[in-house]
């Protein structure tokens, strides 16, 4: 959440150069998304962002992003388009990185959601799955079910006991429940996979943009319903869960598409499996991350409690 | 340059309620500026900067920074307004932090200036101190001639001669010399004090924006011009000078606002002291700032290196 790579104003009008899009008029550097570098570039016609790749994102996998949400733009979904030059590259290198410029959604996150609103997001979230149709993009998901098992052993013990004393054992206990009941015969598709409120863009109480596809990838549709449920339905420190948030989410996928009684079953599963495979990120970048990095730590425990309420209620209430 | 107090879009909209600005249609944390948490808050009729004061900035010292740009807008100098809600209030209370909503102004950092460019910035400084007239309002140099040596006294001289041997002792010779040489009684302004290329908006060639005004005070405005010249015409290292770009700076600044005799001899030694409170101030950045922190370092021995051209050469060359 910060800029890693500095680009000049100048390396910015040079790039602009490539685009019909006029000239530039300001740049800031923006703390949004994932570990990018990103800018706002602002041109005597538009707005746009100016994304730098950082490490985290794997440059192979951005014609998958640039595929999936030129699909889902066409279809009459609100994302971002990467934006292409002249010459129809959407791919550029700028200071050494490379970077796509992208389009400028209106739009803020919302911290507090009501109901309308996450009943908005579910929408959204249905209307983004169901568009999906004839998209032939596949990428397999770097933090699905069988990588949670391999990262949490590459989560120090000492200092996971440091953390909660027992939290070893009890994310053992559930990788070993998880993988005797995890699901894997799903409809699948091409899923966001991180939709918390910071990646949602919303006026007036509608979406008006899902951003930051940088952990799109194929898996169970009905998996990142629960992802989203998880993300919305809970205070920051998951010890206070809203039905009336949870069941809006639930019911505005509901309105867009429809769910097999394979996938209905399987959402309790699977918002545990949500719940684990975000305490397992947590915990590795709490364990790595020195304190008053670049990066500020997220409490790996928000998402242990959310963990508990599934464990206890389930995901319908 | 990152941001460090969160503010929700609904905590961003109940501030807006107080203005006559339009509803909020988009809201980024933007990478800008001093150690203080930045915001560009879009409503649908313009944009704005919000600025929350960190630690580094003193609240008491705002009526000051508000006074001095209210006086320079006025005076027809290109610079941001602190805006005030319906009731004249432009300091409000926001996450816990003081906060003020701040004119956005178009342009662009250059991070290599030509002559043009350079001249119109060192018109603008002109300009700026040519404005003042009536301007009553004081605050001391917290940085100023009187402070490097006991900034100097709180670099541990271990850490000094690891990055540079001798260190310690250039810069004990050059408190000595400043001590023995500082002019006392040159004609004083409000000056800007951190004129660097970041600070200034450029479009077109011209200046559309001085911004950043947190180490404004009152001291030498010859001083001023010392700090622009020292800022502006060498390699980010401090290993280059240009001489065009300095000439242009002082040429463009004259243009404006004849110096004395006194101030014109004082030029060199000013310099002199423009590099030791920066080389003073990042030498102490970079032995208190953890590496990896989320303030870059800055490498002081790239204001040894301009000390050293000033010695040499002066400044009009």
């Amino acid at each position: 959440m910060a800029v890693y790579t500095q680009v000049s104003a100048e390396a910015a009008s040079v790039l602009l150069v490539r685009y019909d899009l006029g000239r530039l008029t300001a740049m800031k550097g923006i703390a949004e998304g994932v570990e990018n570098s990103n800018f706002l570039i602002e041109t005597d016609r538009s707005r746009f962002i100016l994304t730098l790749y950082e490490s985290r994102t794997n440059p192979a996998d951005l014609p998958y992003f640039h595929d999936l949400l030129a699909h889902l733009h066409t279809k009459g979904c609100r994302v971002p388009r990467f934006i292409e030059d002249r010459e129809g590259r959407w791919l550029q290198d700028v200071a050494g990185r490379k970077a796509c410029l992208i389009e400028f959604l209106s739009g803020v996150s919302v911290s507090e959601p009501h109901p309308l609103v996450a009943y908005n997001v579910g929408k959204a979230l249905g209307a983004m799955h169901r568009a999906q149709g004839d998209f032939t993009g596949t990428r397999p998901n770097p933090l699905g079910h069988s990588d949670w098992r391999p990262l949490f052993e590459k989560c120090d013990p000492v200092e996971s006991e440091k953390l909660l004393p027992g939290l070893t054992a009890r994310i053992a206990d559930e990788c070993d429940y998880l993988d005797q009941n995890w699901p894997d015969n799903l409809p699948t598709a091409a899923v966001h996979a991180d939709l918390f409120p910071d990646n949602v863009l919303i006026l007036d109480d509608e979406v008006t943009g899902l951003i930051d596809f940088y952990f799109a990838c194929t898996d169970a549709r009905a998996y990142d319903l629960a992802v989203t449920h998880t993300a919305w339905s809970f205070s920051a420190d998951g010890g206070q869960y809203s039905p009336e948030i949870g069941n809006a989410i639930i019911d505005g996928y509901l309105d867009r598409i429809e769910l097999d009684a394979s996938e209905k079953a399987a959402l309790p599963i699977l918002a545990r499996g949500a719940c684990l495979r975000f305490l397992l990120t947590r915990l590795y970048d709490w364990i790595n991350t020195p304190a008053g990095a670049m990066v500020s730590r997220k409490d790996p425990l928000a998402f242990l409690r959310r963990l508990d309420h599934y464990i206890a209620h389930g995901l319908i209430t």
